[in-house]
Protein backbone atom coordinates (compact mmCIF):
# COMPACT_ATOMS: atom_id res chain seq x y z
CA UNK A 1 0.00 0.00 0.00
CA UNK A 2 1.28 3.31 -0.55
CA UNK A 3 -0.71 6.42 1.23
CA UNK A 4 -0.84 10.34 -0.36
CA UNK A 5 -0.86 12.45 2.81
CA UNK A 6 -0.11 16.04 2.88
CA UNK A 7 1.34 16.46 6.30
CA UNK A 8 -0.28 20.11 6.64
CA UNK A 9 -3.87 19.42 5.18
CA UNK A 10 -7.10 18.23 7.04
CA UNK A 11 -8.63 16.36 4.91
CA UNK A 12 -5.29 13.43 4.44
CA UNK A 13 -5.75 13.98 8.25
CA UNK A 14 -8.59 12.32 8.93
CA UNK A 15 -7.08 9.33 7.56
CA UNK A 16 -3.65 9.47 9.09
CA UNK A 17 -5.01 9.97 11.98
CA UNK A 18 -7.03 6.39 11.44
CA UNK A 19 -4.05 4.52 10.42
CA UNK A 20 -2.20 5.63 13.77
CA UNK A 21 -5.07 4.69 15.81
CA UNK A 22 -4.98 1.48 14.51
CA UNK A 23 -1.03 1.09 14.95
CA UNK A 24 -0.11 0.51 11.43
CA UNK A 25 2.72 1.78 9.38
CA UNK A 26 1.75 2.47 5.52
CA UNK A 27 4.76 3.90 3.53
CA UNK A 28 3.27 7.73 2.96
CA UNK A 29 4.09 10.04 -0.28
CA UNK A 30 3.66 13.70 0.80
CA UNK A 31 1.69 15.77 -1.86
CA UNK A 32 3.14 19.32 -1.81
CA UNK A 33 -0.52 20.72 -2.21
CA UNK A 34 0.86 24.42 -1.81
CA UNK A 35 2.72 24.27 -4.96
CA UNK A 36 0.46 22.28 -6.93
CA UNK A 37 1.63 19.23 -7.02
CA UNK A 38 -2.03 17.53 -6.71
CA UNK A 39 -2.98 19.84 -10.02
CA UNK A 40 -0.36 18.43 -12.17
CA UNK A 41 -0.31 15.79 -14.80
CA UNK A 42 1.52 13.08 -12.79
CA UNK A 43 -0.70 13.32 -9.86
CA UNK A 44 -4.17 13.44 -12.63
CA UNK A 45 -2.49 10.19 -13.61
CA UNK A 46 -2.93 8.70 -9.65
CA UNK A 47 -5.99 10.50 -8.49
CA UNK A 48 -7.97 12.13 -11.56
CA UNK A 49 -9.97 13.92 -8.70
CA UNK A 50 -6.90 15.67 -7.55
CA UNK A 51 -7.63 15.36 -4.63
CA UNK A 52 -5.73 13.50 -0.90
CA UNK A 53 -6.16 10.92 0.52
CA UNK A 54 -5.56 8.44 -1.44
CA UNK A 55 -4.77 4.78 -0.90
CA UNK A 56 -3.12 2.80 -3.10
CA UNK A 57 -3.68 -0.96 -2.52
CA UNK A 58 -1.24 -4.14 -3.59
CA UNK A 59 -3.01 -4.48 -7.05
CA UNK A 60 -2.69 -1.00 -7.98
CA UNK A 61 -6.25 -0.08 -7.57
CA UNK A 62 -6.66 3.54 -5.82
CA UNK A 63 -9.68 4.71 -2.76
CA UNK A 64 -9.81 8.48 -3.49
CA UNK A 65 -11.98 9.31 -0.64
CA UNK A 66 -12.05 9.22 3.21
CA UNK A 67 -15.03 6.66 3.19
CA UNK A 68 -12.88 4.25 0.73
CA UNK A 69 -9.76 4.38 2.92
CA UNK A 70 -11.22 3.97 5.87
CA UNK A 71 -13.78 1.01 4.91
CA UNK A 72 -10.34 -0.83 3.31
CA UNK A 73 -8.66 -0.37 6.34
CA UNK A 74 -11.28 -1.14 9.16
CA UNK A 75 -12.04 -4.52 7.05
CA UNK A 76 -8.19 -5.11 6.87
CA UNK A 77 -6.61 -4.61 10.32
CA UNK A 78 -10.14 -4.90 12.25
CA UNK A 79 -8.57 -3.94 15.69
CA UNK A 80 -9.34 -1.90 17.55
CA UNK A 81 -12.38 -1.20 15.46
CA UNK A 82 -12.76 2.30 14.52
CA UNK A 83 -16.37 1.62 12.33
CA UNK A 84 -18.30 -0.01 15.31
CA UNK A 85 -18.40 -3.47 16.40
CA UNK A 86 -22.30 -4.28 17.05
CA UNK A 87 -24.52 -3.29 14.08
CA UNK A 88 -25.72 -0.82 16.50
CA UNK A 89 -22.79 0.53 16.89
CA UNK A 90 -21.41 0.24 13.18
CA UNK A 91 -25.27 2.02 12.43
CA UNK A 92 -24.65 5.00 14.78
CA UNK A 93 -21.10 5.68 13.74
CA UNK A 94 -21.84 6.20 10.38
CA UNK A 95 -24.74 7.95 11.09
CA UNK A 96 -22.60 10.74 13.00
CA UNK A 97 -20.05 10.79 10.22
CA UNK A 98 -22.51 11.70 8.20
CA UNK A 99 -23.84 14.22 10.07
CA UNK A 100 -20.40 15.74 10.94
CA UNK A 101 -19.61 15.81 7.78
CA UNK A 102 -22.36 17.66 6.39
CA UNK A 103 -23.11 20.21 8.90
CA UNK A 104 -19.54 20.54 10.34
CA UNK A 105 -16.72 20.09 7.87
CA UNK A 106 -18.75 20.80 4.85
CA UNK A 107 -19.80 24.30 6.66
CA UNK A 108 -16.00 25.17 7.16
CA UNK A 109 -15.03 24.24 3.64
CA UNK A 110 -17.28 26.17 2.13
CA UNK A 111 -16.80 28.97 4.63
CA UNK A 112 -12.68 29.16 3.84
CA UNK A 113 -12.92 28.16 -0.19
CA UNK A 114 -15.20 31.17 -0.68
CA UNK A 115 -13.56 33.80 1.72
CA UNK A 116 -9.79 33.26 1.50
CA UNK A 117 -7.91 35.31 -1.17
CA UNK A 118 -5.80 32.65 -2.36
CA UNK A 119 -8.75 30.19 -2.78
CA UNK A 120 -10.08 32.33 -5.82
CA UNK A 121 -11.28 29.84 -8.53
CA UNK A 122 -11.11 27.22 -6.22
CA UNK A 123 -13.97 27.61 -4.09
CA UNK A 124 -14.21 23.44 -4.43
CA UNK A 125 -11.75 20.93 -4.40
CA UNK A 126 -11.42 18.75 -7.38
CA UNK A 127 -9.97 19.12 -11.24
CA UNK A 128 -12.59 21.95 -12.06
CA UNK A 129 -12.36 25.33 -10.97
CA UNK A 130 -15.02 27.00 -9.52
CA UNK A 131 -15.33 30.64 -8.74
CA UNK A 132 -16.15 31.90 -5.12
CA UNK A 133 -19.54 32.54 -4.25
CA UNK A 134 -18.85 34.86 -1.49
CA UNK A 135 -22.66 34.62 0.06
CA UNK A 136 -21.92 30.91 0.22
CA UNK A 137 -18.68 31.46 2.60
CA UNK A 138 -21.27 33.94 4.71
CA UNK A 139 -23.82 31.26 5.13
CA UNK A 140 -21.00 28.60 5.99
CA UNK A 141 -19.35 30.29 8.55
CA UNK A 142 -22.60 30.75 10.55
CA UNK A 143 -23.04 27.33 10.17
CA UNK A 144 -20.02 26.52 11.40
CA UNK A 145 -20.53 28.22 14.60
CA UNK A 146 -23.88 26.53 14.59
CA UNK A 147 -22.09 23.28 14.37
CA UNK A 148 -19.71 23.88 17.37
CA UNK A 149 -22.87 24.09 19.57
CA UNK A 150 -24.63 21.82 18.41
CA UNK A 151 -21.22 19.27 19.02
CA UNK A 152 -22.02 19.94 22.71
CA UNK A 153 -25.48 18.97 22.79
CA UNK A 154 -23.96 15.68 21.03
CA UNK A 155 -22.18 14.81 23.75
CA UNK A 156 -24.14 16.31 27.04
CA UNK A 157 -24.73 12.78 27.53
CA UNK A 158 -21.81 10.46 26.17
CA UNK A 159 -18.19 9.88 26.81
CA UNK A 160 -17.04 10.11 22.91
CA UNK A 161 -19.41 10.80 19.53
CA UNK A 162 -21.32 7.26 19.34
CA UNK A 163 -20.92 6.22 22.95
CA UNK A 164 -18.72 4.73 25.58
CA UNK A 165 -15.56 3.97 22.75
CA UNK A 166 -13.60 6.04 20.87
CA UNK A 167 -14.24 6.19 16.76
CA UNK A 168 -13.72 7.70 13.67
CA UNK A 169 -16.61 9.97 14.02
CA UNK A 170 -14.40 11.62 17.03
CA UNK A 171 -11.33 11.75 14.76
CA UNK A 172 -13.50 13.33 11.68
CA UNK A 173 -14.80 15.90 15.05
CA UNK A 174 -11.48 16.60 16.24
CA UNK A 175 -10.32 17.18 12.66
CA UNK A 176 -13.23 19.40 12.27
CA UNK A 177 -12.68 21.46 15.44
CA UNK A 178 -8.82 22.17 14.52
CA UNK A 179 -10.16 23.07 10.92
CA UNK A 180 -12.31 25.51 12.62
CA UNK A 181 -9.21 27.48 13.79
CA UNK A 182 -8.50 28.30 10.20
CA UNK A 183 -11.62 30.40 10.01
CA UNK A 184 -10.53 32.09 13.79
CA UNK A 185 -13.11 30.40 15.34
CA UNK A 186 -13.32 27.71 18.02
CA UNK A 187 -15.44 25.67 20.74
CA UNK A 188 -17.45 28.39 23.40
CA UNK A 189 -16.49 28.75 26.91
CA UNK A 190 -19.65 26.79 27.66
CA UNK A 191 -19.41 24.25 25.42
CA UNK A 192 -18.22 21.80 28.91
CA UNK A 193 -19.34 18.99 27.43
CA UNK A 194 -17.71 19.31 24.03
CA UNK A 195 -14.28 20.99 25.74
CA UNK A 196 -14.32 17.51 27.92
CA UNK A 197 -14.16 15.67 25.07
CA UNK A 198 -11.82 17.45 23.03
CA UNK A 199 -9.63 17.66 25.90
CA UNK A 200 -9.81 13.72 25.83
CA UNK A 201 -9.05 13.37 22.00
CA UNK A 202 -6.39 15.68 21.79
CA UNK A 203 -4.02 14.01 24.60
CA UNK A 204 -4.60 10.93 22.35
CA UNK A 205 -0.66 10.45 21.03
CA UNK A 206 -2.80 9.93 17.16
CA UNK A 207 -3.75 13.92 17.51
CA UNK A 208 -0.56 15.24 17.03
CA UNK A 209 -0.60 13.95 13.60
CA UNK B 1 -38.30 -1.16 13.75
CA UNK B 2 -40.29 1.60 12.03
CA UNK B 3 -39.39 3.23 8.62
CA UNK B 4 -40.08 7.14 8.41
CA UNK B 5 -40.78 7.77 5.02
CA UNK B 6 -41.75 10.06 2.17
CA UNK B 7 -43.17 8.10 -1.03
CA UNK B 8 -41.91 11.34 -3.40
CA UNK B 9 -39.05 12.15 -1.95
CA UNK B 10 -35.45 10.92 -3.51
CA UNK B 11 -33.35 10.84 0.07
CA UNK B 12 -35.83 8.45 1.62
CA UNK B 13 -36.24 6.48 -1.67
CA UNK B 14 -32.56 5.77 -1.15
CA UNK B 15 -33.55 3.52 1.88
CA UNK B 16 -36.61 2.45 0.24
CA UNK B 17 -35.31 1.16 -2.59
CA UNK B 18 -32.45 -0.39 0.17
CA UNK B 19 -34.89 -2.49 1.87
CA UNK B 20 -37.01 -3.71 -1.14
CA UNK B 21 -33.44 -5.24 -2.28
CA UNK B 22 -33.01 -6.96 0.88
CA UNK B 23 -36.53 -8.41 0.26
CA UNK B 24 -37.34 -7.34 4.05
CA UNK B 25 -40.79 -5.77 5.14
CA UNK B 26 -40.59 -2.72 7.61
CA UNK B 27 -43.67 -1.13 9.43
CA UNK B 28 -43.44 2.33 7.13
CA UNK B 29 -45.02 5.94 8.59
CA UNK B 30 -44.94 8.02 5.35
CA UNK B 31 -44.35 11.77 6.68
CA UNK B 32 -46.39 14.78 4.63
CA UNK B 33 -43.04 16.79 3.60
CA UNK B 34 -45.19 18.65 1.39
CA UNK B 35 -47.73 19.95 3.79
CA UNK B 36 -44.68 20.74 6.71
CA UNK B 37 -45.09 17.68 8.70
CA UNK B 38 -40.91 17.20 9.33
CA UNK B 39 -41.47 20.59 10.75
CA UNK B 40 -43.82 20.12 13.33
CA UNK B 41 -43.31 20.23 16.76
CA UNK B 42 -44.07 16.54 16.72
CA UNK B 43 -41.79 15.28 14.24
CA UNK B 44 -39.02 16.92 15.53
CA UNK B 45 -39.10 14.81 18.70
CA UNK B 46 -38.46 11.88 16.25
CA UNK B 47 -35.74 13.74 14.00
CA UNK B 48 -34.40 16.88 15.66
CA UNK B 49 -32.63 17.24 11.97
CA UNK B 50 -36.50 17.42 10.84
CA UNK B 51 -35.47 14.70 7.77
CA UNK B 52 -36.24 11.56 5.93
CA UNK B 53 -35.53 8.57 6.14
CA UNK B 54 -35.24 7.82 9.35
CA UNK B 55 -35.18 4.28 10.46
CA UNK B 56 -36.99 3.86 14.38
CA UNK B 57 -34.64 0.56 15.97
CA UNK B 58 -36.38 -1.68 18.40
CA UNK B 59 -34.93 -0.22 21.52
CA UNK B 60 -36.18 3.16 20.15
CA UNK B 61 -32.75 4.68 19.51
CA UNK B 62 -33.27 6.20 15.42
CA UNK B 63 -30.99 6.71 12.56
CA UNK B 64 -31.47 9.93 10.70
CA UNK B 65 -29.37 9.42 7.52
CA UNK B 66 -29.37 7.02 4.83
CA UNK B 67 -25.77 6.21 5.39
CA UNK B 68 -26.85 5.14 8.97
CA UNK B 69 -30.13 3.28 7.94
CA UNK B 70 -28.32 1.91 5.07
CA UNK B 71 -25.22 0.45 7.60
CA UNK B 72 -27.72 -0.94 9.93
CA UNK B 73 -29.82 -2.76 7.35
CA UNK B 74 -26.90 -4.06 5.82
CA UNK B 75 -25.58 -5.76 9.39
CA UNK B 76 -28.50 -6.86 10.44
CA UNK B 77 -29.62 -8.56 6.92
CA UNK B 78 -26.80 -9.71 5.11
CA UNK B 79 -28.01 -11.09 2.30
CA UNK B 80 -27.97 -10.05 -0.10
CA UNK B 81 -24.58 -7.81 0.55
CA UNK B 82 -25.33 -3.95 -1.21
CA UNK B 83 -22.46 -2.70 0.45
CA UNK B 84 -19.84 -4.94 -0.76
CA UNK B 85 -18.35 -9.00 0.03
CA UNK B 86 -14.38 -8.66 0.61
CA UNK B 87 -12.62 -5.70 1.89
CA UNK B 88 -11.67 -4.18 -1.50
CA UNK B 89 -15.43 -4.58 -2.53
CA UNK B 90 -16.58 -2.56 0.31
CA UNK B 91 -14.44 -0.08 -0.14
CA UNK B 92 -14.83 0.63 -3.68
CA UNK B 93 -18.73 0.94 -2.67
CA UNK B 94 -17.75 3.09 0.25
CA UNK B 95 -15.77 5.32 -2.49
CA UNK B 96 -18.47 5.36 -5.07
CA UNK B 97 -20.82 6.51 -2.78
CA UNK B 98 -18.93 9.10 -1.41
CA UNK B 99 -18.30 10.93 -4.61
CA UNK B 100 -21.61 10.29 -6.17
CA UNK B 101 -23.11 11.89 -3.24
CA UNK B 102 -20.64 14.75 -3.40
CA UNK B 103 -20.60 15.64 -7.20
CA UNK B 104 -24.34 14.18 -7.99
CA UNK B 105 -26.18 14.49 -5.06
CA UNK B 106 -25.36 17.34 -3.22
CA UNK B 107 -24.93 19.24 -7.01
CA UNK B 108 -28.26 18.76 -7.68
CA UNK B 109 -29.91 19.51 -4.26
CA UNK B 110 -27.89 22.63 -4.30
CA UNK B 111 -29.48 23.17 -8.15
CA UNK B 112 -32.84 22.57 -7.56
CA UNK B 113 -33.00 24.33 -3.64
CA UNK B 114 -31.41 27.40 -4.73
CA UNK B 115 -33.16 28.07 -7.73
CA UNK B 116 -37.24 26.85 -6.91
CA UNK B 117 -39.54 29.75 -5.82
CA UNK B 118 -41.50 27.26 -3.74
CA UNK B 119 -38.49 26.26 -1.91
CA UNK B 120 -37.34 30.30 -0.65
CA UNK B 121 -35.63 30.15 2.48
CA UNK B 122 -35.26 26.33 2.20
CA UNK B 123 -31.50 26.25 0.74
CA UNK B 124 -30.73 23.48 2.90
CA UNK B 125 -33.11 21.07 4.60
CA UNK B 126 -32.90 20.47 8.36
CA UNK B 127 -34.68 22.92 11.23
CA UNK B 128 -32.85 26.05 10.51
CA UNK B 129 -33.88 28.33 7.46
CA UNK B 130 -31.15 29.32 4.74
CA UNK B 131 -32.02 31.99 2.10
CA UNK B 132 -31.44 30.87 -1.35
CA UNK B 133 -28.11 31.62 -2.77
CA UNK B 134 -29.03 31.81 -7.02
CA UNK B 135 -25.12 31.73 -7.77
CA UNK B 136 -24.73 28.21 -6.13
CA UNK B 137 -28.29 26.87 -7.75
CA UNK B 138 -26.41 27.91 -11.00
CA UNK B 139 -22.97 26.38 -9.99
CA UNK B 140 -25.26 23.12 -9.27
CA UNK B 141 -26.75 22.49 -12.73
CA UNK B 142 -23.31 23.19 -13.78
CA UNK B 143 -21.73 20.10 -11.86
CA UNK B 144 -24.89 17.82 -12.34
CA UNK B 145 -24.73 17.95 -15.58
CA UNK B 146 -20.98 17.26 -15.66
CA UNK B 147 -22.00 14.61 -13.27
CA UNK B 148 -24.38 12.86 -15.39
CA UNK B 149 -21.23 12.81 -18.12
CA UNK B 150 -18.96 11.85 -15.34
CA UNK B 151 -21.24 8.84 -14.54
CA UNK B 152 -20.77 7.48 -18.30
CA UNK B 153 -16.63 7.26 -17.82
CA UNK B 154 -17.28 5.63 -14.68
CA UNK B 155 -19.31 3.02 -16.00
CA UNK B 156 -17.21 2.64 -19.68
CA UNK B 157 -15.42 -0.75 -18.01
CA UNK B 158 -18.10 -2.28 -16.12
CA UNK B 159 -21.27 -3.31 -15.22
CA UNK B 160 -21.81 -1.80 -12.09
CA UNK B 161 -20.80 1.20 -11.01
CA UNK B 162 -18.82 -0.78 -8.54
CA UNK B 163 -17.84 -3.82 -10.60
CA UNK B 164 -19.87 -7.15 -11.16
CA UNK B 165 -22.48 -6.93 -8.50
CA UNK B 166 -25.10 -4.40 -8.21
CA UNK B 167 -24.64 -2.28 -4.64
CA UNK B 168 -25.96 0.77 -2.89
CA UNK B 169 -23.55 2.75 -5.51
CA UNK B 170 -26.09 1.93 -8.13
CA UNK B 171 -29.06 2.45 -5.76
CA UNK B 172 -27.69 6.18 -5.31
CA UNK B 173 -26.92 7.05 -8.61
CA UNK B 174 -30.55 6.05 -10.05
CA UNK B 175 -31.56 8.15 -7.47
CA UNK B 176 -29.76 10.88 -8.72
CA UNK B 177 -30.47 10.29 -12.62
CA UNK B 178 -33.96 10.40 -11.47
CA UNK B 179 -33.75 13.39 -9.54
CA UNK B 180 -31.73 15.20 -12.44
CA UNK B 181 -35.11 15.21 -14.24
CA UNK B 182 -36.41 17.17 -12.00
CA UNK B 183 -33.96 20.00 -13.29
CA UNK B 184 -34.94 18.89 -16.62
CA UNK B 185 -31.48 17.40 -17.32
CA UNK B 186 -30.91 14.21 -18.14
CA UNK B 187 -28.19 11.39 -19.35
CA UNK B 188 -26.73 12.67 -22.60
CA UNK B 189 -27.57 10.63 -25.90
CA UNK B 190 -24.17 9.70 -26.14
CA UNK B 191 -23.66 8.53 -22.87
CA UNK B 192 -24.10 5.28 -24.03
CA UNK B 193 -22.26 3.24 -21.03
CA UNK B 194 -24.39 5.04 -18.54
CA UNK B 195 -27.55 4.72 -20.47
CA UNK B 196 -27.37 0.85 -20.72
CA UNK B 197 -26.72 0.94 -16.77
CA UNK B 198 -29.37 3.34 -16.34
CA UNK B 199 -31.53 0.84 -18.69
CA UNK B 200 -30.65 -2.26 -16.31
CA UNK B 201 -31.50 -0.52 -12.99
CA UNK B 202 -34.37 0.78 -13.92
CA UNK B 203 -35.84 -3.10 -14.92
CA UNK B 204 -35.24 -3.97 -11.06
CA UNK B 205 -38.51 -4.17 -9.61
CA UNK B 206 -36.86 -1.93 -6.50
CA UNK B 207 -36.79 0.63 -8.98
CA UNK B 208 -40.56 1.41 -9.22
CA UNK B 209 -40.59 2.78 -5.87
Amino acid sequence: MIFYDCSSAPSPRLVRVFIAEKGIDIPTHQVDLRHGEHLSPEFRKINPYCTVPVLELDDGSRLTSTQGCWRYLEETFPDPPLLGGTPVEKAVIADRVWRIESDGWQAMTEALRNSTPGMKDRALTGAENYAQIPALGERGKLRSVRFLSHLDELLADRAYLAGDRFSAADILAMVVVDFAGWLKISLPAEAVHALRWYAAVRSRPSAKL
